[in-house]
C-alpha cells in the first residue's frame, strides 16, 4: 500500500473509532505533515483521497473538517448485482463525444486519450522515417499474426522489467487494446457462457459481451473499496463463470487500483474456480507512485490468463498498436485474428521496436507521469473550488480520469448533452454501465495543461449542474 | 464481354452446334487471328478459356482440338444448393499455408497475396517517410472512424475514375477487406439471419459467416457459367434473405468475372428482393483487358450495398489498409469499428493518402497487370506441359489464380500435406467451401516469376498427383 494510502487509512480507522467526530477539525496539512513525518504531496493525497470519499471535506481558508455523511461510510457500499446484459445500446452520445478527440472548439473532458501534445511525437516519427527508409520486402512480408518478433521481444522486455516473466511467443501483437479484448473473450468463450465485468466499466467490454452472445454478472465497485471480492466469490461459488474481465490498474472510470493483497486474493479465487481472468491494463505505466503496479495475473501461478496492453495511452494513439499477452490461449488468438483483421501495419509495428530499443520510452514515462500527477492535482483543486459542494470528487493517485459524484437529481447524461452545446465534452456515468445506476455520475479526463479556458469549462459546469439541481429555479427551463 | 470472351463463346456456340465435331481439330491460332481479326493475345486468350472449361484439348506441336467431353459440357453445371453452415473448422492447414507466405524455402503456390516483389516499395516508404517527417499532433488525433479525409477522398476519386460514384463520406478505412467484410456483414444482419454466399468461395466469408451466427444459402459457382443466377432467383424467392456475399470481379477462388449483363441481372433480382449486396472486390484493379470491370454495385440505382476494396492485393499487403464504400451503412459501420479495433493507423493512411495523390499508382498498375498476365501464361503454359492429360486448367483472363480439377480419386488435401514436405503449398479446394465438393480441387498462386524452381514444383506436383490417382501402383504408399 502507497504511503499516503495508509494514512488515509489510518485516518478513517479514527474516523469510524471516533477519534475525530462529524463536523470536527482535522490537523492542517502542516501539522499532520509534522505528525507522520511524511511529505505535504502525501498529506495533501490522502486528504484528497478522503475528501473524494466523501469522509472529510475543505472549507476554504479554514481547513480540513470530518464530514456529515463519514457516519454512514463504514458499511460497505458494494454489493453483488447479476445482470443479463441485453442489447447494448451505442448511445449516439459515446460517438459524439469519442469524436470531440479531434474538434479543437471543444474543451475534451470527455476524451479517453491523454493530451496528445504529451505524446514523444517527434521520438516515435523519426524510428518512422528510419523504418520506412531501411525496410525490406522480406520484413514486409511478416504481416500475419502474432506480428513482428521485435516488437514481441521488446514487450516481453517491459514485462521482465516490471517483474512479470512473459515470453515473446505468448504476446500477439494487436490494433490496439480493444481488439485485444475482443479476441480474448472470443477466445475463451462461445456464445450462451457466462462472464464476469465490473459495474461500471470500460464501456468497450460491455460492447463485446453484447456482441459475441455472451452473459454476464457485473459485480460492483466503487472508487473507495474498488472491485468487491466477497460478492465475486458469491458469483463465482453460484454459477459457472467461464471469464472474468478486470482492470486491476487505474479501473476505468472510476481510477482505483487494486492493492497487490487484492490482486493476490482475486488471483488466488480465479484459479480455485478455474475462471479465465482477462486484464485490460492499459493505464498500468501512468502510475504515480514509486513502482509499476503488476496486474494481477503475475499472482496466478497457472497463468490462466490473458493480459491486454496498449502504447495509445502511454505513448501515442494514432499508431492503433496494442498487444495481448495471450499464454496458452496465443494460439487461438492468432486464428481468431486471422478471421477478422488478419493482422497490424508492419511499418507502424517495426517503428515501435525501433523506439523501444532505445532509453527514450522510460525516460517519456517518467515525464508523462510527473506531468500527470501535477495536472490532475490543478484540476482537482479547480474542480474543488467551483464544484458545488454537495458534488464528490473520487480522486486515484493514477491515471487521469476523476470520478464525480453528482446530487441524485442530476441526470449526467442530460448534463452532457447541455455541456456539448457550450463545446466542454464530459463521458456521463451511464456510458460505463447497463444497469443504469450511474445516471448522476460522469468521468473526467484532466490530463489536458490546466488553464482560464478548462477553468471556465468547469465555471460553466457548475452553473449548469445548479440548474439542473433546482429546475424550478430557472423559468422555462425544462421547456 | 470483353472480345476473346466473345470468341470463345462463338466456338463454344459452333461446337454444341456440331461446327466442330469431337476430335476435329480447331483453326490455329495464326489462322483464327487472321479469320477474326483479333490480336493473337485474343485468340490465345480465348483457346486457353475454352481448354481450361474442357472444351477443347491441345496436343504439343500439333494444334487445337475439340475435347471428348465437349458434348457434355451444354449442360449447365451450376446447381443450387442450400447449406447451413455450421461449425467452420480453421483447419491447420489454412494456418500453415497462409504461413508459408513469409517462408522463403516454400514455392508459395497457396499463397493469397502476389509476389511483393511487384510492390512499388521504395514509393510507397518514400511516402512513408516524408508523412514521418511531417505529420501533426493533430493529424495523428483523427484517428477514429471513418479515417482520414484525404485518403477517403482519393479512393472515392478512383471510384469516379471507374465510373462509380461514391462519395468520401460512405467510405471507412480499415485495416484491410477482411475487416471490412466482417463489418459489412454484422451491419447489415443479426444472428440467425439468412445470408448468400457463393461455393466455392474467400473462405473468410465462411469464416465470418459462422462467427456472427448467421444461416447461408450457398449458391453453386463455377469457372465456365460463374455463378448461377437462376439458382440465385430460386432463393430469393423462397428465402427472406438479408444480404447477398460475393465476389463478381476475379472471383476467389474460381477467377471468374462476372459479365456486365450478368451484373445488371444480379443486381436488380437484389434490389427487386430488397437484398443488400455485400461486394468483395479486392481484385478488380488486377484486370487484363482496356478497362477496368465495375463492380455490381454500379448496376444499383437504389445503392442498397457495401462495397469492400483493398490495397493488399494491387500496391502493398504489409500496410494492412483497405476500405469499405458502405452507402447508407455508413454510420453502423463506423460505430462497428469503434467498438472493435477502433480505427486503423493514422501514418499509413496519410502514406497511402499522399502515394495515390501522384500519377505512380496508375503506372504500378499497368505494370503489375502485363506482368501478371504474362506470368499467368507462362505458368499456364508449363502446367499444361507437366500435369497429367486428366487435370483440368481453368483459365481466367484477370488476377493471379488458376484453379485446377484434379481428377476425382484425388483428395487435394492430402496433395497439399505431401506438396508441403517438398516445401510447395497449394490451397486445396475445401478450404473455400463448407459442403466439401471440392476435395479433388485446388487453387494456385502464379503470381511468382516463372523458374526452374517453379517448374520443378510443378513436375513434383504432377507426380505426386499421379501417385494418388494410382495408388496400388506404388506399393506401400498408403501405409
Amino acid at each position: 500500500m502507497a504511503k499516503f494510502e495508509e494514512l488515509a487509512a489510518t485516518i478513517r480507522q479514527q474516523i469510524t473509532a471516533g477519534v475525530w467526530q462529524v463536523g470536527e477539525k482535522l490537523p492542517s496539512l502542516r501539522e499532520q505533515t509534522f505528525q507522520s513525518g511524511m511529505s505535504l504531496m502525501t498529506v495533501m493525497h490522502s486528504y484528497q483521497i478522503l475528501e473524494g470519499q466523501g469522509w472529510i471535506i475543505s472549507r476554504p481558508q479554514s481547513g480540513y473538517y470530518v464530514a456529515p455523511k463519514a457516519e454512514f461510510l463504514s458499511v460497505p457500499k458494494a454489493q453483488n448485482r447479476m445482470a443479463h446484459i441485453g442489447k447494448v445500446d451505442m448511445n449516439a452520445y459515446i460517438f459524439d463525444i469519442l469524436q470531440t478527440i479531434s474538434d479543437p472548439d471543444i474543451v475534451p473532458f470527455g476524451s479517453a486519450f491523454p493530451d496528445p501534445s504529451l505524446s514523444p511525437l517527434s521520438q516515435v516519427t523519426r524510428a518512422l522515417a528510419a523504418v520506412a527508409r531501411e525496410i525490406t520486402t522480406a520484413e514486409l512480408l511478416d504481416y500475419l499474426p502474432p506480428g513482428n518478433f521485435s516488437l514481441r521481444s521488446a514487450i516481453a522486455k517491459r514485462y521482465a522489467q516490471a517483474g512479470v516473466n512473459v515470453s515473446p511467443d505468448e504476446i500477439v501483437i494487436t490494433a490496439g487494446a480493444l481488439e485485444s479484448l475482443n479476441l480474448s473473450l472470443q477466445a475463451v468463450t462461445k456464445p450462451g457462457d457466462w462472464v464476469v465485468i465490473e459495474d461500471p466499466c470500460f464501456y468497450g467490454a460491455l460492447q463485446a459481451v453484447e456482441k459475441l452472445g455472451l452473459n454476464a454478472v457485473s459485480v460492483t465497485s466503487d472508487p473507495q473499496s474498488s472491485i468487491d471480492l466477497a460478492a465475486l466469490a458469491d458469483v463465482l461459488a453460484s454459477t459457472e463463470i467461464k471469464a472474468c474481465w478486470l482492470m486491476t490498474n487505474s479501473q476505468n472510470p472510476l481510477g482505483y487500483t487494486l492493492s497487490i493483497e487484492k490482486k493476490r486474493q482475486l488471483a488466488a479465487m480465479l484459479e480455485q474456480h478455474n475462471v479465465v481472468l482477462i486484464e485490460d491494463d492499459v493505464y498500468s505505466e501512468l502510475y504515480f507512485g514509486q513502482e509499476k503496479p503488476k496486474p494481477a495475473m503475475a499472482y496466478m501461478p497457472q497463468r490462466n490468463s490473458l493480459h491486454c496492453g496498449s502504447f495509445s495511452k502511454s505513448l501515442v494513439a494514432g499508431f492503433r498498436i496494442g498487444w495481448v499477452a495471450a499464454g496458452n490461449y496465443a494460439e487461438e488468438v492468432k486464428k481468431l485474428q486471422l478471421m477478422s483483421t488478419l493482422s497490424t501495419s508492419v511499418p507502424m509495428q517495426l517503428a515501435l521496436a525501433k523506439y523501444l530499443s532505445t532509453q527514450n520510452y522510460d525516460r517519456h514515462l517518467r515525464g508523462i507521469r510527473k506531468t500527470l500527477e501535477q495536472r490532475k492535482n490543478l484540476a482537482w483543486q479547480c474542480l474543488k473550488k467551483h464544484l458545488p459542494e454537495n458534488v464528490i470528487i473520487n480522486y486515484s493517485a493514477s491515471g487521469y480520469f476523476l470520478w464525480i459524484e453528482l446530487p441524485a437529481a442530476v441526470d449526467a447524461s442530460r448534463l452532457c448533452a447541455i455541456m456539448l452545446d457550450h463545446h466542454v465534452s464530459i463521458a456521463p456515468g451511464n456510458m460505463f454501465t447497463t444497469g443504469g445506476d450511474y445516471n448522476n455520475y460522469f468521468r473526467i479526463n484532466v490530463s489536458y495543461p490546466w488553464n482560464s479556458r478548462e477553468e471556465e469549462a468547469v465555471m460553466r459546469l457548475s452553473s449548469e449542474i445548479r440548474r439542473l439541481e433546482n429546475p424550478e429555479n430557472i423559468f422555462g427551463y425544462n421547456k
